[in-house]
């Protein structure tokens, strides 16, 4: 990928806090908004939820998911929104326990992110998910679409 | 639904100018965002797309979907993201001949949404695809969600 398209990719991903989360529910997908995080090398994505959540019971039953992050946040009725950069991952979904060792720093860079969530972490049915890119399709702007492994987002987050 | 929660709806469904679509490729989700315009009366979703992107296809081949609406357009990072409404279909998409009677008044709709689209109709690959949906999950905000018909959605149209 060219410096300034990674340079557009890191952008979007640190810029945005909501996306959309594709599971699948009884074979079919659903969309739902959720806040996301990711890891500074773009090798996972987390999300925080709660058991009692549709999108949850649904990674529970089948890991494979979608996240789309675009670039809506923010935006005036004058742009074009064709033009808008946005990502779609394709990912498996992992559940990552509150005791990991990792959690502690996870929540402490949520937080940072999402400071009015810290009552969820009072919730016993939230937790952490971790989501790894098996492929990502990054469309930085009309004709400009990229292909891309878990090798080249690593490149592009640095 | 109350009138206060059906005029938020109302209101999150015109103002918002992207959506994120569901697919099923490979019997997994994929989540891509498209522009979207729904019927005044909420029984269909129409979304305008070409032959050659990877959600025609999955339409094409299952006509199984999910689209979220959420209100991040023009939020600012001071709104708490959780707090926004948001809406989540699953419905089901079936392509409209560019020659049905209807073609004309929804493109005309179509670009009064979408002017810089125009293009768009000059090619042959573009067509018309209606979501027609078979159930919706409102979230007007904090723990007010609900779970709606067809019929509850035509209602909240009015």
């Amino acid at each position: 990928m060219d410096t300034s398209s990674a340079a557009l990719l890191r952008q979007l991903l640190h810029a945005q806090r909501t996306a959309a989360l594709g599971t699948l529910r009884d074979g079919a997908p659903l969309v739902s908004m959720t806040l996301y995080l990711p890891a500074a090398d773009f090798s996972a994505f987390h999300i925080h939820v709660s058991a009692l959540a549709w999108h949850t019971q649904d990674m529970q039953n089948d890991p494979r998911v979608s996240l789309l992050v675009a670039a809506t946040e923010g935006t005036s009725p004058a742009d074009d929104p064709y033009s808008l950069p946005r990502l779609t991952l394709r990912a498996r979904a992992s559940r990552l326990p509150n005791d990991a060792p990792e959690h502690v720093v996870l929540r402490a860079a949520w937080l940072a992110k999402y400071p009015a969530q810290a009552v969820n972490f009072e919730l016993a049915d939230f937790s952490f998910w971790r989501l790894v890119p098996n492929d990502a399709r990054f469309i930085a702007g009309y004709g400009r679409i990229m292909n891309l492994g878990p090798a080249e987002l690593a490149a592009a987050s640095a």
